[in-house]
């Protein structure tokens, strides 16, 4: 098994990628090998200086860095030396069989549309994303396609299952559409129709519309929408939880008292951050694409790194996108 | 001043409601009026129990009720006796200035398009909701309209801006409008358009795009965005709280650390709850209304009703409605 890492993407790049791959090799010992694209020079300094073995990681050259400011197609199309670019293009010539950055989204969703290239049937992949909650579920698109016709959604719906499935391990999973009230008849007309598209396929355990009051409450595994709504969505839930974790911190800095209590609760204060915790999670897949694209977050260590190699893995194994696409194409010939 | 209440719609009906009539009245006197319309025996009856001074409080007789299960547009077709139609009649035919109910949100929407009618150039009133946050802001549409072309999204925000500084008092409003990215290429085509149409409106202080993440920091005063985009705003951030409430509460209950913990930071717990408590900010209006009407909260107490009640007292006195048509027609003479 071979993974190539885009070893200069992230905030913390490239040692806390290093050492996430380096935790990954070992986790895995001998099956994996993992191709390190970014500055050699860099990349051997960075190791020396924490000491990491690079046994089983192979160091590949790249003069250039996709920055979080860069426009994502114009540095896709121009920095054609960047490690983002140069790992793709290794994945793309079947040279690894996933990737896995935590540089730029837009960039990597334009890149890996352009060289990665889809499964038949999406013209773009979708973003999808675990969100904590109740349970946590597999949200998409979060918004890569931010117009959606209803065939789009029902594609979604498919492809969620299939990894909930493949990649997680859930039996039957339950996929939902969020919609603005519960009845078949709700929402755009795009809502309406992707609603009898997914109520009609026979491969989906499609438990009908969701409302978003009920999004956090675990009654899906898989919730499809579109990738405006999506990326509404996920970035208010981000947006909530840091605007309520900074009134749950106030409430514990109110002098003396507060801080006896944080003392008191503080176990508990833990776990509800380790619950909002996306890395908990692993990172990101693009879903539909030909081969398995897995977005760590900009903020990802070495755990978080280690643990989306570990999902890139399991993409693998369970032979995700030809699943996929099988799934795809029997949609396909039934409609 | 002439306000008609439906003093049967809302889960404390008819109880609470008269008595928020009640306390307007006090607060208001001699200058305010109520028509409370509903069950005359009833209301007479609870307003003896309860030691209600109806004096100038009109009552007038309802025989039926809609309830929340009843299918808003055949509700306000067929029960033309309810509390809620005959309200609506009394301010479309001018016997009173504006209507407060407390009842079902989908069918006091109806019925005002179809009694009340809307200002010129307004299909259809959208429904705005004060939302709490780091600064509280106005949120439309919050479900009324799913589709919107770019000028309904326009119109929202002088809607929204006359409101906010007509009712609220705040000068120069700050318009943002919802979208996936700050920059004026981030959306679909309606939202790029009505970006477009935002900005050049020399009448509002439009702030730009908002991003969803941003949405709980107090970056502006009218929120715009699609019946269905905020709709899963509105109910997502009610989702959220009410689920990391539960989390909050959770710390507290654990055992007799986590009770005494809660003895230190009551005061601060009770104001993050009165914090994200809606009824602090009144009912939500239905804006592009011919004349005001306030939706209360389908939970509304005497507290939230008497707020109603200021609160419309406060769109006729600033004249709301006709200010609203003015700005919209001078929009339309302008394009």
């Amino acid at each position: 098994m071979r993974i190539v890492l885009d070893a200069m993407g992230g905030d913390h790049a490239p040692g806390e990628i290093l050492k996430g791959a380096v935790d990954a090799v070992t986790t895995f010992w001998p099956n994996l090998k993992i191709l390190a694209v970014g500055n050699a020079q860099l990349l051997e300094e960075t190791a020396r200086q924490l000491s990491l073995d690079l046994r089983n990681i192979e160091i590949i050259n790249a003069t250039q860095v996709i920055d979080m400011c860069d426009e994502p197609a114009k540095a896709i199309r121009q920095k054609k030396d960047s490690s983002m670019v140069v790992a793709l293009r290794i994945l793309a010539e079947g040279k690894a069989d996933a990737m896995v950055s935590a540089g730029s989204t837009g960039a990597l969703h334009v890149g890996t549309s352009l060289l990665v290239r889809t499964v038949p049937g999406v013209k773009r992949p979708a973003l999808a994303t675990v969100i904590p909650g109740k349970s946590p579920f597999l949200l998409l698109d979060c918004g890569a396609n931010v117009e959606c016709r209803p065939a789009m959604l029902e594609a979604f719906g498919v492809m969620g299952s299939v990894y909930m499935q493949q990649v997680m391990g859930i039996q039957s999973p339950r996929v939902a559409l969020v919609n603005n009230g519960a009845e078949e008849s709700k929402g755009t007309p795009t809502y309406v129709q992707a609603h009898q598209l997914l109520k009609a396929n026979p491969h989906l355990n499609f438990v009908g519309n969701l409302e978003p009051r009920d999004i956090p409450e675990g009654l899906a595994d898989v919730v499809v929408a579109d990738g405006f709504t999506g990326n509404v969505i996920l970035k208010l839930t981000e947006g909530l939880a840091r605007y309520f974790g900074g009134k749950l911190k106030g409430l514990f800095t109110q002098g003396l008292l507060g801080n006896l209590a944080y003392l008191l609760v503080k176990r508990g204060v833990s776990d509800f951050k380790k619950g909002m915790d996306a890395d908990e999670y692993g990172g990101a897949p693009f879903l539909g694409a030909a081969r398995p694209v897995i977005k760590a977050h900009g903020s990802a260590k070495a755990r978080a790194i280690h643990q989306a190699i570990g999902q890139a893995i399991r993409c693998v194994e369970q032979d995700l996108c030809g699943m996929m696409a099988e799934q795809l194409s029997r949609q396909e010939e039934e409609a």
